[in-house]
């Protein structure tokens, strides 16, 4: 995908294509649940009590182009690291080195890894299993337009990695315009020849989370009540017909029970009888169904997963009240941590250890080993004198780096030549706060047109980020009963050059053409 | 279904129940496209300029009990009333008397009758088919607790049959509650039984345009264009999502391109070539494609079909481009025409001839047309001394009649005990402008709970409509091509005690279980 490519892609829109294009791609979202509850600063609440208005999600009008090559690659490796993070978070020892280093500057952090130390040193924990609904995304690197793209990859989800729904969806509606009998597209040579790849993701997902409820078992409870999936979701969640589609599917193609709490209901709605200490089976009683409880065998989080999440003790008791139960967790906390930034910079640190031989070794062919290695980008240590140090206080080094906190979910990025001067200006005992990743540059060029959730739609140029689903259900012994890989991601960004090439505006849900 | 049934469906709900089914219903209908545009009252239209916003259809949380022994019926006349109102479309002479009598006090009527009198009286008609998409509308009559229930007809829809879509989805909504694994309803014992029947109203409906497309031909235009079927919506629509489902039926299932076009644009984007005047193809080019010309093989009316919709004479000039087109048209202003309220009076009225044998004698086994006629409620002219003027005038009669004005659209119903003195406050020369008409009593005691599309629910007595869809496509000559009948509309409204049982109020889609 060079200029010239792009020079021919996607089409250019006239006034009234775009108006014909917005209009279809507006109906078929509405049609098809591509959908979210329109944000506060669109629909006011007052005009909306009841919340029954939804809009389209923010989408792209065309698929985007991605180079096969990496599009392979990633499906390629996403078993391999499905298995990097299962042995990870099994890997306590390991695992924990690394989040007593981040503990201290991190309370969020601290307090996952307090709910860990609080079982483990108390009554135990009683259920090995642990499920992973894992995303890894990427950026196709290309640094000049004469190299030839590499997947770096940006970070790895092991928890609420969402749009798995909403992805689906937008992959069918590129597919279906491209097929459109009606001519939704203006002729193009790479429209007339590409479909997107079909996308798996919710099937995927589905069948993860599918793997865990069957493999939970027997119920551990005395009465031997029915058995459900939970969904833990924030309140006041917008993007909610993206979780529906996974709960469809699991009801609807594994007949699975799945029901939706709120982060601040779990203690009002479960609850794990004393008299089976234990075993300890969730109980979930619905509100509007008190005498029909359920055992919980697997709790999916879709909140929690941010300090946020945790406004207050009583959201820490609840999840420590999850963590103790005998459902198996997606993720556990552990599995929570082993998804940290820390840990990817561990792991791709070209002057650490070979941690990734460490895990996989025996595990898979020493070509994915290297495969997986190949989509990491340089990362280094800040805390300690050494290459990090080197790369981010030298003015043309830095120049190809980013500056990340290590906060989960804390603070702005730093770019380029601003590193130095920015390191200078906090005390060194500080830097440890901070990751030095190489900059992953994807092409340019690429241009597309993104629609919002409000209908505004602007023509624009863009950077893309595949992200790859993975699930695995796992043993703390080691065992792995199911690893799979399917279906993608693409989230289509408006490029701002304010931000060193790669910070973005606006996302939105895109699919891909593979070149 | 007596009192005893009723009492026991649907189940009351407790304030959780209902709050759990309600957002179950809501997120389900965005899910899958059962929505509609709110309307201007819900959202101003500044707060959504770009008209992004959708919102579940009016629905009801529960699926209706209906007479399995009226449903049957309704399926098994409908071919033959698919029969009774193409063949009155062809019958200029038989329709043309009723429309004449009607055109001075109706202008409307009078202005579509104008069309075609222009046309044959001009330049004729260049085609031969027409093809009807029909709706057939019930209620289940059953004046007292004792009597069976008896199917009678409300009315007989030729043009813009709407709902064929959302009702397709309600169906199988409801289906997909009674069998969710997580319990949408409270236990019942009906809903543990039951399931609505299968709704195939979309691919009905779908497959009668079609059978026009294809039964069209080869194209006119000399350049030989490609084909497609044209929409004719209104401006400013709110029930697109149910237009989408059947053109996305069209374009998915039948591979036809489909267009839609607002009556307000028809002429900018529409032509017949004058090099063609002996053929006159409808060509339409897209706005957004203007070198990719289509010629239209069908006109599918969700436009036009009332007074409003012609606010100026360009909207009449619109109507006749279209009629004098070579496309065949879903429905002919005959075909409109037949429709009219005068003409479902002529057919039912006990002391009149005997039309429908007339028109089916020889189509349909004589047991069927007995069946047409049981489903007529009895119906009178009031222009003449009669039968109809003595029901009307004796207040004993008059409590079981409803006074219908014949304009279509036009005004309000006058019932029962209300009658005789409303006619003499009239001019006696003006009573020709109202038809009398049986009352049609639904069964006492059915309760439903409806949710308006701003989310209100409301638990209420309600009466409901059953409409039976058909598709017919014949040739002037009598010969039918296509004749099905499939798919099923049940609208249930909140019963309003004050227009004596049978007006109502919001009307919200909904299906049925069979008993």
């Amino acid at each position: 995908m060079d200029a010239a490519t792009y020079a021919k892609y996607p089409p250019t829109l006239t006034p009234q294509q775009e108006q014909h294009l917005t209009a279809t791609v507006k109906a078929w979202a509405i049609q098809h649940g591509l959908a979210v509850k329109p944000a506060a600063s669109f629909v006011p609440k007052e005009t909306d009590p009841n919340g029954s208005l939804a809009t389209n999600a923010p989408i792209t009008l065309f698929p985007s182009l991605f180079p096969r090559a990496c599009y392979d690659t990633a499906r390629a490796v996403q078993k391999a690291y499905n298995e990097l993070y299962a042995g990870i978070t099994n890997d306590e020892k390991w695992l924990g080195r690394i989040i007593e280093e981040l503990a201290p500057v991190d309370d969020f952090i601290a307090n996952l890894w307090k709910i860990h130390q609080t079982i483990k040193n108390g009554e135990g924990y009683v259920q090995d299993l642990s499920v992973g609904l894992f995303r890894s995304d990427y950026i196709a690197h290309r640094p000049s337009d004469s190299d030839e793209p590499a997947l770096k990859q940006v970070e790895f989800n092991t928890i609420a990695s969402s749009f798995g729904g909403l992805s689906s969806l937008v992959t069918a509606m590129h597919t279906s315009l491209i097929a459109h009998p009606s001519g939704a597209y203006p002729p193009n040579e790479i429209l007339s020849k590409k479909r997107p790849p079909e996308n798996f993701a919710i099937k995927t997902l589905a069948r993860g989370l599918a793997a865990a409820h069957s493999a939970y078992g027997m119920p551990k409870s005395n009465e031997q009540l029915p058995t459900c999936i939970l969904f833990i979701v924030q309140d006041g969640e917008r993007n909610i017909y993206d979780q529906l589609a996974l709960a469809s599917q699991l009801k609807e193609v594994h007949h699975i029970p799945v029901f939706n709490v709120t982060t601040t209901e779990i203690m009002n709605v479960t609850s794990i009888p004393i008299s089976t200490a234990t075993s300890r089976p969730l109980i979930y009683t619905p509100p509007w169904s008190p005498d029909t409880p359920f055992e919980v065998t697997t709790v999916y989080l879709r909140g929690f997963y941010g300090p946020g999440d945790y406004p207050s003790q009583s959201a820490w008791d609840a999840r420590l009240h999850l963590e103790r139960s005998s459902a198996i967790k997606c993720p556990s906390v552990l599995g929570q941590l082993a998804g940290c930034k820390k840990v990817q910079q561990y792991l791709a640190d070209p002057a650490g250890d070979d941690h990734l031989t460490k895990f996989l070794f025996g595990k898979v062919p020493q070509d994915t080993i290297d495969l997986v290695r190949s989509t990491f980008a340089p990362q280094y240590d800040l805390s300690v004198s050494g290459r990090g140090r080197e790369l981010a206080l030298d003015a043309s080094t830095a120049e190809n780096h980013v500056l990340k906190p290590q906060r989960e979910g804390g603070g702005n990025n730093i770019y380029r030549s601003a590193i130095p001067a920015f390191l200078k200006s906090i005390p060194e005992k500080d830097w440890q706060s901070y990751i030095l990743m190489e900059l992953i540059q994807p092409p340019e060029g690429a241009r597309n047109v993104l629609l919002r959730s409000d209908g505004e739609a602007a023509d624009t140029p863009v950077i893309g980020e595949l992200g790859v689903y993975g699930t695995i259900l796992w043993k703390k012994d080691g065992t792995v009963l199911h690893n799979e890989e399917g279906g993608y991601l693409y989230r289509t960004k408006s490029r701002d050059s304010d931000e060193g090439g790669v910070a973005a505006g606006f996302s939105a849900l895109d699919s891909i053409l593979l070149l």
